[in-house]
């Protein structure tokens, strides 16, 4: 396994395999890997000849107050976990080398990044689709793969990248969860002792959506009140938002008529967390 | 020569290629040729093995009122121009396919567009960075060639290619000229009777503010006042802006001890014209 830190080096040894004819399959992470992280690069490994993860814990998507000093950073342990199953490049570019002094440039998905976390981090996905674009002309992938726990993320990158003719497939994994439910996430060590329990309130909560839409419940507010009293229900918990919208643009939608996901985030003490299920699908719960 | 229309056959082109080593350059215009365009493409056939045009009238770097419907178009005579300077394909996309429903990603690079024309063209950067971006997706070029009579425009892109790690060269070429010194524009045909004369403004305000820095003049303030009051002498014209920047962000500078250009934008009659020149450079008049 290959551990490369110059954009140009890589550019070169993609390039290089390109020209062979060879695939590539491109992971972006910002690193602190669980079982997740190493299911989409299982899945890259399926996909193409060369796996390329990413460890970058990008400023640029972090808001002032947020977590980017705090974020967990553990490369040797990541590099042997991406190892173990079979990653063949990390790349793991500096700050100053992705943004150089006079750096400007940012792009824009106008209409995806509005609601959901769009509302309460602002900037947010501006930063997550200007890395993803950079890292994409770095790595010059064939396919992409994304989790679909941060769901707005994976329809806003898809979105960009169908938008701009990149000439990459994009991939979306249903999400990787502990056996009591929980989402994996590299933000999950921040919970301390018991919020670890509260924390269930985002999965379980799903559940009972999907319960209800089961049943025929189609009406987005009845559902969503359900999840609020549900999650209130829990300690050290506080809702930031609960929302039903439609896949495409992820607008609020007050009737499930069309391809709809629930979507919500809820602080467990200092933590902020996010889960979702797009109704009509599985739940591996 | 090849004329191609969709953007997947353009990228398989491309890739087809790249994969057997050769290089791609690249001239995007908006067409309607003229000996400025063709220079262009004369530069990519001495640079490349294979050398694309795109003509393309982007809707989204008009702005309301501006000339984007009688902005003037003609394939044919373009084809048996670029034949002529050995372009080997025309890629010539429609508007829906390049913002097909639910288009909303776009590029901005913040700084070298605040001033200048993106003073009075609000978005038309926005417009020119994305349609290239896109362009650079489909035609994936090894090296781009831009006019520098759009001087904003060629220092725009080259900031947003290097930003957003794009592996691609690119060249600014001079400005082409009539023999009386007049820019060569697509937006010259415009010009009625003795509007054609009045242009000359133009390129002769930059021959006095080269006059005055060759005398060691350093003041922008004062070179600026000369210029003006030049165009003003001529009928038919109105300033738009005359400025002096410093060629990295393009922002004012008051006193010429960095790298500047003196850009200008004229209307006369009903057509808007620019020009600049970079100081301690040639000026071909």
């Amino acid at each position: 396994m290959k551990v490369i830190e110059s954009i140009s080096e890589m550019q070169k040894y993609s390039e290089s395999l390109r020209r062979k004819g060879e695939i590539i399959s491109f992971v972006p992470t910002m690193g602190y890997f669980h079982d997740g992280h190493l299911n989409l690069m299982k899945e890259g490994k399926q996909r193409s000849d060369c796996v390329v993860t990413s460890i970058y814990v990008n400023p640029t998507q972090f808001g002032p107050g947020e977590d980017f000093e705090k974020y967990p950073r553990d490369l040797e342990r990541d590099a042997g976990l991406a190892r173990g199953v079979g990653v063949d490049v990390i790349f793991t570019p500096s700050n100053t080398d992705m943004y150089p002094e006079n750096y400007q440039s940012y792009l824009n998905v106008e209409e995806t990044t509005k609601n959901l976390c769009g509302l309460t981090r602002p900037g947010h996905f501006r930063g997550v689709t200007t890395i993803c674009l950079k890292l994409f002309n770095i790595v010059k992938p064939h396919v992409t793969i994304f989790g679909k726990k941060d769901y707005q993320q994976f329809v806003t990158i898809k979105r960009m990248v169908q938008d701009i003719n990149l000439d990459l497939e994009v991939v979306g994994l249903d999400t990787t969860r502990e056996a009591d439910g929980l989402a994996m996430s590299s933000r999950n060590v921040y919970l301390k002792g018991p919020e670890r329990e509260s924390a269930l309130c985002l999965s379980r909560s799903l559940v009972m959506a999907k319960d209800l839409y089961d049943k025929g419940v189609r009406d987005a507010e009845a559902i969503i009140e359900t999840v609020i009293k549900n999650v209130d229900s829990y300690p050290y918990t506080a809702v930031d938002y609960v929302k039903i919208c439609e896949t495409k643009n992820l607008r609020d939608i007050k009737n499930i008529d069309a391809e709809a996901v629930i979507a919500l985030a809820v602080k467990v003490g200092k933590t902020r967390l996010i889960d979702n299920y797009v109704f009509g699908e599985k739940l591996n719960l």
